[in-house]
């Protein structure tokens, strides 16, 4: 059953010894592309990273090495209007990326796409990990994988068998990201404070790596600084000017 | 199976006379709530509508008031670092969301659940269209929601029993997204023209509104001109500064 499915995800970040062949891994790029793309512009690119080298190289540079020494495959996961470009100029026609607005476009083009690759992928068994960590250097892994103008890498996905799974952790209460008909902020106090507790209780019992914690102490500690403050600029050297 | 599932999707614009009862939407949404969400910060909202009047104005600020007159529901997905503003404040800390970093961030967390919460929907037969028509109005739309700092409209989505249903769109071939270790562009010029040739052969061929196309004419076409130029002022006032 597909909700059953979706309700079970959690992270994977360490596989058994398996690697998948380029028949599998073709197959799962073909079912992820009929996600819905806007304009059906299909704006991504995904980077299969078979090289040793590389992989352990992106590892270190997006702070997740162990994970890709196990993987049975790793992926990067880039936005894509270079090929756009292409298009372009086979029309003979300019084409303008230059907005924020494509930058989103991009941005929502390669996450559809990932996660039915995602689904795909669990329900034939594999576990699946985000790497958001390929933001730390973006410049760097551009370079490593000769990424031009118009591409940028959003994250990673590492995929394989579970060799460790991570329990499903509980969301946020439905009533806290549901409003219906106008934004309802009044009652986040209330629903934070009830979800706070679940999940103090999740992380004291949980099967592994058990700590005091609650949701609204983790994001404040989380947020209080900047991330990723370069993001503008890289962008900007890739040809998106966030005007 | 999945597989089949995902690569039978096809955007539904019109639907039966069915409207999703709240019982089914709160499933919907807490199953979509199960996918990855970076730093599990959940930056994301959906404002549920079903006051007529607003259904309306909606579907006319996005240009498809149509398939809204018919829809068994409607959402706006929104980014939201709102909720988290309001986390913060119960630590007595001040979150720092003014940055590009957390734009793609809560584009990612909102595009992951939605493409949950389509799947979930279509494997229980429903139909479903993505609207990124909302961004053509997102300051109008903001104000009809009451959306408050934090938060954005990130695209819209209607979803009921199909009535009719398009035929499954060709993609780009694998290889035009796969790439091995290394970015290689040379491949696109042979690549895009076997799938405009494709793309004629389908455009020409399908089951209604047929016609002579193909996808570099229609991608130079679309992207010639510079579209939603608005974007980085809304988002500036919604408090996201993108420099």
């Amino acid at each position: 059953m597909v909700e059953k499915l979706l309700r079970n995800h959690a992270s994977v970040r360490k596989y058994k010894d398996y690697t998948l062949s380029r028949e599998e891994v073709s197959e799962l790029i073909e079912t992820a592309q009929h996600a819905a793309s806007s304009h059906f512009v299909q704006a991504y690119s995904v980077i299969w990273v078979t090289d040793d080298k590389k992989k352990e190289e992106l590892g270190r540079l997006s702070s997740n090495q162990k994970q890709f020494e196990t993987a049975g495959a790793a992926f990067l996961l880039c936005a894509d209007f270079h090929r756009l470009q292409a298009a372009g100029k086979m029309q003979d026609t300019d084409i303008m990326m230059d907005t924020t607005e494509n930058v989103l476009v991009g941005t929502v083009d390669v996450a559809l796409f990932a996660q039915n690759l995602v689904i795909a992928a669990e329900s034939k068994g594999y576990g699946i990990c985000y790497i958001g960590g390929v933001r730390n250097e973006p410049a760097e892994i551009s370079r490593l994988f000769d990424l031009p103008e118009g591409v940028f890498p959003l994250f990673a996905l590492t995929l394989g068998i579970p060799d460790q799974q991570n329990d499903v952790k509980p969301r946020l209460p439905v009533a806290a990201v549901l409003h219906e008909n106008e934004y309802d902020s009044s009652k986040y106090e209330g629903l934070l404070k009830e979800y706070d507790q679940t999940m103090e209780d999740y992380y004291v019992g949980r099967g592994s790596n058990q700590k005091v914690a609650n949701w609204t102490k983790s994001m404040a500690d989380f947020l209080k600084t900047p991330r990723r403050s370069h993001m503008a600029e890289f962008l900007s050297s890739k040809g998106f000017h966030l005007k």
